[in-house]
Order: C-alpha cells, then structure tokens, then sequence
C-alpha cells in the first residue's frame, strides 16, 4: 500500500515576466502556482505516493486554478477548504549572470493566513498519514496561521505520524527573533529537520564558521558542527542541510549533507545551470521523504535528495516535475544529459 | 495655454487570460493597468491636455511600472506618492457571445484604500487645475478613501474647479444603501454626472421605465425622466449617460445622452463588435469632459463622447489610446473602417 | 450521494495553429486534449459529478499529459490502462467567415483502436454506476474497438446502468453501410439517443424533410419525423437532436429538440459567434446527461443541454468549462452577456 | 503544359502588431512579406502555375528571408535580381468595428524603387510566358520604376504575351495628376484591367453614379457606366471591378463585376467577417487571371475570383492561401463553413 | 555548373514544448520538420548546392506543410511522392544541465515506412546526380524502406554516383543484430562512411578503448583504431566519427576525425553551448559532403565539417541554417562570437 | 537640485528575432527601441537625474512609440522635433557560442539623419544643462548629422556644459579616414572620451600593443599607453576604456580602464553570461557619467560604470533598466546573484 503524506501550507499564484525581462518590461506573466509545502506535495505526488495537500482557498476561479494544478499533478485535494478573500501572490523576476533574481510578496490577507482552527479537522485528515510535513514558513504568514501550525504538529506527533520541517526563514514576513520562538516551538514536535545554508544561523543564530554566503563560499566542517548542536538541541532524528554556492544567478554549485546523530552523509556535488531555481529547497524536502519511505539507507537517501533538487534546478515553475527513475538516473551517475530517444 | 485636469483615484494591475480563454485554462496571463479614474486620465492626455493622476502605490517595482504605463501616455504622475503594501489587482476574463465576461477584484488593502488625508496636499495639487474628476468607485474602497473624495471635491469646489463624477457603481464593494450616503455627499460638489444605464438606478433608486438591461432594452423617455429627478436633486450643470445594450458579450449597441438642464441630446447609436469593453464608460468621460473643454456644443460634445467610448470598445486594455482627430473623424460620420494607408 | 458516470472512447491530441492561421503558415501549435467521450467526462466533473473516464493510453510523456489534463478537470482517471504504442492526434484548423474548419485525424493505430477484451473489467467499472455513455466514434475505430463498445454496452445493460449513445457519424473513419450494421447493434442496449442534424440521415438513412445542412436551413417539423421513426425502431426512452443552422464558420444558428416518446421539446434558439466549436455535440450530450441526473423536467433539460452547447461554442478546446450555475444562468434567459464584476 | 505568368513589382515586409492591438502597445511584431503583385503571384503559384516574380531585392538576410517565403508557396524566385540597399517595409494595424486599419508606408529608397533597366532581361523573364501582370503601384515608386513597368508592358505587349494591371491606386505615393498620365501609358499595353470600387474614380476622374464608398454604398449601374467607358477608352478586353462595401471593419461586403465589352456578369455577393483584409483586391486579380486560364466563361470566371477573394478576408497575411479546389467548392455555393473532417 | 546531390529518407514534424518546459507542462508545442537526411539537404542547398530530397509524404496539409519548409531553404522537392495516411511525428523535450533531453517518436506506419519500390524512379533521380546521401535510420523504419536503401545504393553505386551514409544508429528502432545485417549490406555500396562515438560500437560491436560516452571520456587512439578497422572491412574511401563529450546537457565539446585510409584527421574542439544539438550529426555530413565537393583538403574538410555542427548547436529546429561564409569564418579560427554590424 | 543632462542622437526601432532563432526563421520580431544616446539617457535617468533626449523623429505611430517609450522610463522628450519621412531601424539577431551575433542597419534617410540646423535650439535646451554626451556614432549618419554635432559639442563647451563622447566606431557607417576628420574635429570641445577595445585604434589608428579583440586577448599595458597618447593630443580630462574580451557570444569578460591624466583605475572583471550585450558600452557611458556627478572618486566611478554595465548584459534590449542601488551593490562586491525575496 503507498504510504500517504499529509502537507500543509499556502499555495500562490505566482507571476513572472517572460524570460529574463525586467518586471517594469513586462506586458505578460507566466502564471503557475507554488509554495513551500504545495511543491512538496507535487514532488511526491510524482515520486507515486499518495499525497495529501491541506489549506485554505479563496472560492473564486483563480482559487479553483491552483486545485485544478494540484489535482493535474496527483495531488489530494480533499482536504482543501474553501474561505477567505485572496490567493497569496509573488511576483518572480529571474535572474541572469550577476543579476539577482527578485520575489515581491502580495500575501497578506491570503485565505490561509486568515483562517481558523475549525477548518481543518486534524484528526480526521492525518487518518492512515504516515508522514506530516510543514515550513518555517506558513508560521510567519499570522499569528493564527503559526497555531495552526504547532496545533498540527501537536496532534500529529500525538497520532505516531512521523513529521518532517523544513526551516526555510523569510526574512520579509517575520523578525529573526519572533521566528526563533516559534520554530522552538515547533521543532519540538518535529523528528526530521531540513534546513540550507543560511536558515540556521538566521532561526537559531547558529553560525556555519569560514562560509560566506555572498562569495559563495562553503566550508563542510562548520555545518557538521551546526548539524550536531541542533540536533542535540531537539533531538533530531535526521538533519539535512542544503549547500548552495551561488557563483552567480546562471551558475551555482550544489549538493548536500545529512546527519543522522552518528555520522555524516556528503552528497555529490552539481555545477549547476539555472532554468528555474525557485522550489530548489522543496524538492530537496521531497526527494528526502521519498527517499526515507523508499527505504533508502542515509547515503542514498542524500544523493536522492540532491540529485532530485539538482533536477529542479532545470525545470521551470515551483514544481519538481521528474520520476523517480529519473532522480535515480541521475544519483546513480549518468551525469551526461545526453539526448534520450 | 493647455488645461490642466486632475482626476484622483485607484490605479489596478490587471490580469487577463490570452483571448478568449477561461481563467481555469490559463498560463498566462496579460499585464496592464487601469482603474476608472486613470483611465479617464490617459483619455485627456492623449488629446493633448495637461493631465494628472493622483493616487498611491507601494513603492515596488509592480507600483514603479504603473507609473511608468502613465508616464508612457504622457500623464503627469508627479503627485503619486509612494507608500502601502501593494497594489490593488483586477483579474479580467473576456466574454465571448452568450458567455459574459467576468471580473474578479483583489483590491482590498491597496495602497490607495489605506491612504490618509496627510498624503496629497490638495492645495498644491488645484493649482491652476481646470476641472477635477472622480467617480463612485474610490470612495467604495474604504471609509478613508471616501473621505478623502469627499474632501477633496469639497476642496476643488472651494477653489472654483470644475467637477465631473461618474456614478460607477460597483456592488461588489459596497452596499447600495452606502453608497447612496456617501454619493449623495459627494456629488453636493459635482457639476457635471455621468452613469450609465444601471447607476442611477442603483445608487439613487430612481429607475428608468420600460428599461431591462439584460434583454438590451433601453427606453429614451425612461432615461430623460431619470435625468431630470436627478439634476433637480443635485442641480448639476450637465448630466451624460451612457446606453448600452448588450446583444452578448460580442455585440453591443451603444449610444448616450446629455442633458443639460433644459435640452435632451441623443447621440448616434454605433453597432460594436466587442474587443474589449472595459473602461468603455471611462473612455466617455473622458471624451465629455475633452468635448466641454474644446467648447464643442451639447450636441457636438455628446457626439465626440460617444465616438470616443465605441472607439475603445477596439482597443485591447483599460485605456483609450485614440486621437482627437480619430475621435472627430467617426463623431463627424464615417463609420466604414475603411483602411487607412 | 454524487451520481457516478462513466464513460468510454479516445482522448486524443488536438494541435492547432494559432488563431486563424491555416495549417501551412504554422509554426507553433496550441495543444489540448479531447475527443467526444472524454469531452462529455470533462462536462459532467465540471457539474458536480462522479466521473470515470476509461480509455488505453500508451506509457509515454504525451500520455500522461493526457490524463493529467482529465485529472485538472476533476475526471477519475482510475480505470485508464497503460498499452499501446501510440496516443491518436487530430490537426484542427479553425474556420472563420467563408472558410470552413478543417479536421485531419492522425488517429489510425492509437493505444485504444488495439485494445483488446482483457483491458477493461467491465463489472468492476460499472460498481456503483448510474449511466454509462458512448459515441459512435469508437467503434469507428477499428473492429477490435467496436466489439469493446457492444460488448460494455450489453454489460451496462445487463447491470442495469442507463446507457447513452451519440450517434456522431464520421464519414472518414468508416463507410455509412458498416456503420448502420454496428450502430444498430449498438442502439439495441441504449436508453437516450443523442444526434446531430446530420448523423440519423448519414448513420440510419432516415432524412428530415426539406432541411438542408449547406445552406444552413432546419424544418422543425422534418426531424419531429425522423425522431418518432427511429424511437419506434430502437424503442428509446428519449432522442435528442441538436440543430445546427451554418450560417459561416463564425456564426451559427444553434438549437435543439427532445422528444421524450410522448412529446416534442424544443429549445431556444441561439445566434452563436464562434470561438470554437469543436466539442459543441458533445457538450450537449453532456449537458442532457447532467439535466436527466438533476431530475430536470424535459423542456428544462433541452433548454440546459442547449445552453451549455451554446457556452462551449464560446470556449477554447474541445471542454466545456463552464459550471452549472453558468449553464442555469444561460437557460433561464439571461443571454445579454454583461460584464460580472 | 503549365502557363507561366511572369508578375513584376515590389515585395515588402510587413509588421503588424498582434490582434487588434495599436501600433503604441506593441512590443512585438508580426512579421509576414508582401505587395501587390507578389500576392499576385503567390495565388497563381497555389493554383498550380509556374508563378515567377520579378523584383529586386538588398542582398542582406532579410532579403534573403522574402525570396525564401516566396520559395515556400511555390513562386518561382530565379529572376529576381540582388542590389539596392534596404527592403520597403509597411506597418500595418489591423481595424476592428469603427476604427479603421492604419498602414503606413517606410518603402521610399527601397532596392526595387532605385533599380535601373540593366536589372530585368526581359526577353528572358517573357520566354514562354503566357501572362504579364503588374500593379498601379510600382510605378508610383519612383520615375525608374514607373520606367521600368513602361518598358515591360511594351516589351511583353510586343512579344505577345497577355498583360493584366490593378490600377490600385495609392494617394500617399504619388499625385493623381501623376498617376493618370503614367497609368494611361501603361493602360495602353494592358488587356484585362483591374480596378476596385475607388481606383477608376481617383485615376481616371470616372466616378460612379450614386455611390459612396464611406457609407459602404454601391450602385451597380453607376460602376456598368464607369467600365464601359473605360472600355472604349482603352480598348481593353476585359475589365473587372471589386465592389466593398465597407459596413465597419469587421464586417464587409464583398462582390465584383465583369464587363467584357458586350456583358455585364455580377458575382454573388458575400457577408464578410473580415480576419485580414489586405491583399483582398490581389487575391482577386490572382483569380481572375488564374480562372480565364482555366478556361471558365465570364460568368464562372468572376464567380472563381469572388470566392478567392472572398475567402483572403479570412486569411493572416498579405497571400491568399487557399486552393484551386477551395475556391471552387465556395463558388458553386457550399458558403455554410461546415468543419471538415 | 553546381554539384547535384540526392539525398533519401523521412522528414518528420517535430513537436517540441517552449523553451525548456517538460512535456507535461506544455499547452503550445513549436513545430517544425526535421529528419536525418532532410536536414543533410537542407545544409547542401544552404551552401548552394543543387540539394535534392526524395520521400513520400501524405496528401494533406501537415505532408504539404513539410514540402513547402523544403523549398523555402531551397530544396529541390520533385521527386517527392505524395501517398501514404501519415506523417512521422516526433516530439522533442529539451534537456538542461543535468537533465537530459527526451525524444519520443511518433513514426510508425508513416508514408515513407509504408512506401513501395514502384514510388521512386532512382534511374531518372540519380541522373546528373554527384553524390547520394542516406542514413542508418531509413532502414530501420521497416522491411520496405531497408528495401528502397538497399536498392537505392545498388543503382547509385552502378551508375556511378558517390554515395555516402550516416550509420545513426536508433536502439528504439531496431534491434543491434538486424541493424548489423542490414548497414553491412548497404556499407558494401558506400563510399563515405560517417558515425558517432557510439554508432560503430552499437552497429559494428567495435569499440573504441577507453571511452565512455556517459562521463563523456573520449580517448583519440581508440577512436583511430576503430576507423582503421572499418575501413578495412568495407574498404571505404573516407570514414569520419564525430567525438561529442557530453558535460551536461546544456554543455559539450565537439570536434570530430577523419580517417581517409593514410591519414587521421582532427579538428579543433569546441566548447559548446547548446541552443539545440538535434540535427548536430546531421550539420556534420552536410558539412562533410560539401567541404569534399568544394575540393577542400582533408584537414580543411574536417574542419569545415566540425565548425559548421558546432554552429548547429547554436540553431533552433534540425536544420542547419548558416551559409559557407560562416562555417568558413568559423573554421578559420573566428571563435569569439562578436556582434557583427 | 537634480543634474540635469542632456543627449544628442538617434533613437532607432530594433528588431530582433525571439530567442535565439535566425533571422530566416523569424516570423516575429521582438520591438524595442535603442540607440547609443538614447541608451545613455535612459540610465541616467533610471540614476534619478533630469534627462534630456534631443532628436528629430517622423510624426507617425512608430516615431510617437519612441517617444512613448522615452518617456516610460522617465526621460524629458521635450525637444523632439517632428519631422522627416522615417525612424531609422537596425535588425538584430541574437548570437549564441560560438555563432555570433548580427545586426543590420536600415537607417537612412532617417528623421535625425536629414534634419537641418534650425531644428535644435542649442542655448535653449544647454539652459540649467550640466553635461552633454553625444557619440561617434550620429555624425556618422550623414554630413548634416555630423555638422549637428559639430555645432552642438561647441556650443555646449562654449555655455560651459562638460561634454563627453563616447567614440564608438561604427565601420559601416563612414570609412576611418572620414571618422578621423570629424571626430578629431568633435573631441576638441570634449572633455571626457569613452571608448572600447577596438575604437581607438580604428578612429585614431592608435593600437593597443599584444591584444587581439578575435582571440579576446587583452592586455592592460597596451591601452594603458594608449590612452596616455590619446589624453595627450586631445586634453580630456578623463578617458575610460572598456575591455571585452569575446570567449564566446555566451561568454564574455567586461572589465574597464579610467585614466584620468594622472592614474590609472581598473575594475573588477566579470565573467558574463550574455543575455543581451546590445547597449553594453552606452550602459557603461551612463554609469560613468552618474558616478562622476554621484562625486565618486575615479576608482569608485570605474567600478559603477563597470558594474553598471556588467548588468546590462544580463537585461534585454537597448537600455539598462537598473537603479542606482543595484549598482552599487554589485560594485560593492556582491556578485552571487542570490535571489531576493
């Protein structure tokens, strides 16, 4: 039987401007829809799980969109309740050579950040769930949204469901302070602890020694270090850190590290070409779950999730939309990407 | 020397599905600007007056672009201040034959809606301004923003500025009886009102006999008696309205009315092949309001409006990007659209 | 409880070029997927119901997009088989004015024209279900196809389930005499009788009197006849027949009439501005379907299968993606296609 | 054996915005080639001639790219000579209801307004040639190119080579008093005349009784008067006029007349939703000449070049891309734009 | 007088989704036609050769589709027959980075695969012919089409003509033995044999030592061996094998050998990066024939070859569309990819 | 108070096929407008100065678009003149690795290239100016361009406006010796010369020593005497030289030299990935100039003109849509490119 994961979380509509244009360029966007625990959901969707995205949505056409897309990529809607005024938006402008990409959030107001403990019956919906996954990021949308968030980790720890987090600090929605106090909160709950780079030394002032995130600069021992006192910290059962050398906005390097209390897992790494690296990190997550329910032992495990996030980075939209023969393609080492007839 | 209009209001980004698509078939969506007001404001520039916009936008690039949209058109946005979290949103899905067209708004907390008294100093802006416009739609934002109409009719009057108002009821925003308190308020200020065949009767409950708007029907005589209740209410100097019939969403006839206290002026009734509708009535009072100021006569003045709105039922986007001399060519007869080489 | 319905036939890639362009100027095609059984699927998820499309896909990207785009939708792709060596396509170039459309199948060897008995499990399919519905375009496709069309209609039958036929004759698939013989076979286990103005002449040699389709000219009373024949022939519970007047390929004259055994119920008549009119006949199969399972009376049920044929006429691609709130709202008699904001 | 017509003038490239979009919201054009004769010739080349047309052109890529689009639908390209230093170019903006379609013209200097006699070996081009055709326009180019098609009329005229010209005048390219004298010099050479509802008039200072092209109001006894005078004038054998009528432009009236000295034939005349109407007289002149080789008698012969051109309104771009066998399915009267399959 | 060069095989319509979307995401495919040796032809009429393509494509508009593309760069398409019920289809993804590209085909039962020996009268084709091109792909379509190049080659061989073959192997095809037996019956005919990295390997069971085509490791002396052996067995006058490194999918270095029986041949290497490396085999056997039709050197030949596919890589769609100017200037030692004004 | 500065030039509609495809296969082209004044003027706008753009363009829709466009991006349009037949238009084809890019200019007979002496009121727009930029490349355009130029550089040195000139050979505009005489003439009112790689040595045959712009080798010595010499024969104040050094049309390394009579100040080199490198050079004449208006000091104005065009590259079209914030930025180090939410 396939093993059923619950996310939870906001799905937006995100708009970006043809190519490599400007956003004042642009008389179109490409829509689609994303967002932390969505491209999650999509990820596993694809990998063949039975998965199982909950949140609330605005009972309008662009509403119905974004469950139409989930649906399109086998992604239980179910659990979807309907309520609010608004979809959260972001507006993506990519970015090329030493240009930076650019994300402006419109997601106040959204229908997820305004609703309540009533909408969704825990209980019932973490019924047969083998795994719960959340973000650092749907506690910072509102004070109502982070309880919703702690609520169902609560329950979920209670009800034997494994839950996995995945740090992910937004800088423009909440102080590092408030965010500390929360994902303490949170991570008490939490057995699978996914972060990159940066996240812990922003959440948990933990600091990665001799890497600069600006110069691209990654040194492995610092984030050995990070990985075991956080662990220490919460009582882990894994932590996954993502290490991003961002050369410029066309060129990054990247790969990946998992720690599982006693030793320490190195994936390959990718010098990658980005198509699309919006979602990078969720499908990291993703590819990790998969990987943990596909019984894979830790050094698999990792080079599935790097390899899947690596993929990622050539796709374009939030979603991870790539096979779990082809993850395992490209983790087993045909790194080639010659031509497939 | 060159008159000088201000119009205040909302400025929007709209999104629309390519052609004829529904919003559930959507990828893409195209990008422009517009709000009745700014509308109304690109009409005036475009025949050449000293036309400006007075609104606000968050300072980002999506509020950045609609500035530069206005400026493109040559409208003066030196009195757009900079504040708010984001710009209010349109999503537009065009209407084809039997299928209406439909709009849905994601205005709420917009910059504008959440602006204070504080932010335009409208002194300064009346200055040496010849006519002041405004419509129903602003003051329908939030009770801060129907304040701030009301007191800068009230100013503009104060300093001898004309002002015209165009009804635009919009019942999504607003409730009827709202509307009419705050309407009745504002248009103590007005000099010239505009509606179209629906306003009246929703913000003043006086209704037009013999007319139903969903057959297409429309009574001349229901309309004149309409008129006449409402200029002596508010004794207006003039009073337009706007008659369309709606055939389907393809085809509509459309043609207007003036009154001006003491004589009824019908325009022509022009056949439209729809290409985009919205903004037709802005476009109108635009074309009034440019009539009065080139001291066309009633008749001339309700003919060049008229011509004015049938042009921009051809245009694609919010604004009437058309001409004078485009505008005079069809009020003075010819209707073949013959090409021009 | 949502009624269940299942249907059964080809989903097919559809290509066109873009707009008006002729297939010799193309250099892009849009592409959509569709087909007379699974468009009718679309219809009913769109209005509520359970819907089970079932068809034979080959394992590839193309058919997976395939049955993504029915998952969008929310059809029940559970019951589609994996098999074959290729998906069918058909080349689509719209019509406009004088110019008709012009459809090329590439539909020869498709995954479903070489099913065979063993794909699908009609007991298992048919649990639960109230309707099953068909088109005389499968067993078009080859032997193999038509024996797997009688055969699930005689299961259906013998279960109990209410079985549904368009009649769809498609002169290039087949020749008229075989069609009669497996058509009559097949109308032996059908309830409702679905055809257009042409298909009873083309598929039974039953001809409406002075109708001629070329000029676009319909006698009411000529297909009242060929309805009473072909009841007392097959013994059917209801005949629908759609009436199609041409006028071009960019404006039609569409109508319809249900003959219940007892009485003739004639629908409004719409004149149609086309977007597309691919997937008309199927969308009224599918809105008739719906109307009987909403317990609509019979005038009611022509006036709904119409109006929703009439919206598809407005739609890009071979679904109807309207809801039932738009389809009621048509057949109640608001038809002046207003802008709703 | 196949006839060969030799036509001879200017091919352009057109850039048109995108739908209905003005020329001040483009920030993309289509980009197609065209010009009078060159339509010309494309018609005959679909037809099944051996279709050669004569120009100059820059040898740059562009150049390269109109003789390649001319290879594309079949037009034999050997003649045409490299040289010059630019392509003309013409924007076009497509008209919709009132507005009308704007051209403007960026052709002076082009490669075949500065070509000199040297460039055309004329007893070369006419080898076998069965038919000349050439346009008013290319003589409003520039006095060399007026030379030019002075010299090649009497050259083919000379060589016994059947010669037809579209009197087509353009006001913005040169005066009518400049027009007249050249035209009458060429008329001379000239067996079968083409003119549209304006052209005699603008030319010849011949004007149609109770007709007015700006109303879309056409008396045919004025335009019988008008050909018979002509006639006599210049002896022609034949002489064709198309008849617009101009309702707006979206919808047109389109018929013609044929006068051969002793009859009067008038085509049907077809209701028109206009996609593209230029090139509409040039798909006529394509199918006149092409149904007088085809042996049809004068009244099938004006019935053929109706339906082209009739048909061409419903084509993107300057060619008519229809068939032999299209345009005589519409002649003999299927006008219903039933698909096809 | 210009070299004549006859090449035979399938042209395919290619469907590729936009830019670098997966299958799954695309609604708009971009089309155009491609195949082996179509695209060997089109590169031959490019530098000005007599190019000349023989196949046999359906009778409707995608088969006249594929015609015209031929001509407009210039392809002399007599001898192509029309017959058949299909065009071959096959639709690409783009790879990026590390995700490879895909091809499905879609070309089964296509009007070339079901040809007959009557259809082509080699005899009169190869008249005043200099060289005739095929490719291991057309064989393998089935029994008749290896047939035809069986047969084709025989006459060629007899009457004279050159005849060269691209081994391009296709393992979805046709299995390893069968093409074994086939290509070693029409390598008797051949003069010029060309190959990749893997075709010998895959075709001939000859490997070349330490290379691993998945790493993207080439080693010189293995490929110099294995040429040496072919070239003993079939006794060809020149064996060419093009050396793709494959880094990723978005990165490769490209250079190419030339064996002509004394001497090994190897161009510079160039680092690419890949626009569309479809067709990049293909550019090099046009570049091959026509550098050896231009008298070049073998060392000059190599590099003209090698330089005009490294410019393929750079091109949209299968053809290679650059002029001998180019590919001379490249070969030449112009790498730097400046703007040319 | 803002600076105020104003340019001298011509503004031209570019053309360029989508992507990277050629011009032969381009049936769209993307619009937009450049030049190398108008690009400047752009920048300093966007850096939140009073920009003046003065030229002559054609009273038509296309030369109202340029102005249009000018003014979206904040530049003072307000000493256009109208006038002349055409706006000049240069197509560009992208190039990509080692396929370089291509441009061809179809631009005279242009409005500025025809326009006379009274048409620039000189002490009436260098009224309040701070600075005058032209470039090499309007008195190139024709003799009364040049003398336009002539004029202005002397009377802006004359009112004590600074003046720079960036040099910018263009070769197939005029012959060197012709350039030589005009521009030695133009820098003796020029206080600050702008150049790259190439133009020194084709303007003033002074040579770089061991570079060579084919193989993009650069060395830093060589232009380090050449700008001595040239600062020498002219006075300048200051001549910045920019360095590219051309791997591939993909690649390129941008770095640049500020000499300021004294020392010489060298940026940072970057390695660029090239989105679009058209307006490279003016984006670097725009920064320099803002940063010596900023008051930055020669090292810190050399690594804003580098940084600020460095970023151009990564932006389509003509002009470098940056602020003065991400400039500095990147000239303050941050080159990762790390998206910005």
């Amino acid at each position: 039987m396939k093993s059923r994961i619950v996310t939870f979380g906001e799905i937006m509509l995100r708009l970006s401007p043809k190519g490599y244009l400007r956003f004042c360029q642009a008389d179109t966007f490409d829509a689609c829809f994303g967002g932390g625990e969505a491209n999650v959901a999509v990820s596993l969707a694809n990998y063949g799980f039975e998965s199982c995205f909950v949140t609330r949505l605005p009972e309008n056409a662009i509403g119905q969109s974004a469950i139409n897309e989930l649906r399109r990529y086998g992604v239980n809607t179910g659990y979807i309740v309907h309520g609010g005024d608004r979809i959260g938006i972001y507006y993506l402008e990519k970015g090329a050579s030493q240009r930076p990409g650019k994300v402006i959030y419109d997601r106040a107001f959204s229908a997820i950040s305004t609703a309540s403990r009533n909408d969704f019956p825990w209980e019932e919906i973490f019924k047969d769930c083998d795994w719960f996954h959340i973000t650092g990021i749907t506690p910072a949308l509102s004070d109502t949204a982070a309880d919703l968030v702690v609520e169902a980790c609560k329950k979920a720890k209670e009800l034997g469901v494994k839950v996995s987090c995945d740090l992910n600090y937004r800088n423009s929605l909440w102080p590092k302070n408030k965010a500390q106090i929360t994902m303490t909160e949170i991570c008490r709950s939490v057995d699978i602890c996914i972060a990159n780079e940066q996240d812990i030394s922003d959440v948990f002032d933990m600091h990665a020694k001799e890497s600069n995130v600006l110069t691209g600069k990654i040194n492995k021992s610092g984030y050995m270090e990070v990985a075991e006192k956080l662990q220490k910290k919460f009582g882990f059962e894994k932590i996954a850190i993502t290490l991003r050398e961002s050369i410029s906005a066309s060129d990054n390097n990247w790969s990946a590290m998992l720690y599982d209390g006693n030793n320490y897992y190195f994936s390959k790494k990718y010098a990658v070409h980005v198509v699309d690296r919006v979602g990078g990190g969720d499908s990291f997550a993703g590819g990790l779950i998969a990987s943990i329910l596909f019984g894979y032992d830790p050094k698999e495990a990792i080079e599935f999730a790097t390899a899947a996030s690596c993929l990622k980075h050539s796709i374009e939209g939030d979603f991870n939309l790539v096979s779990k023969e082809e993850v395992d393609k490209l983790a087993n080492g045909d790194m080639s990407g010659r031509i497939q007839r």
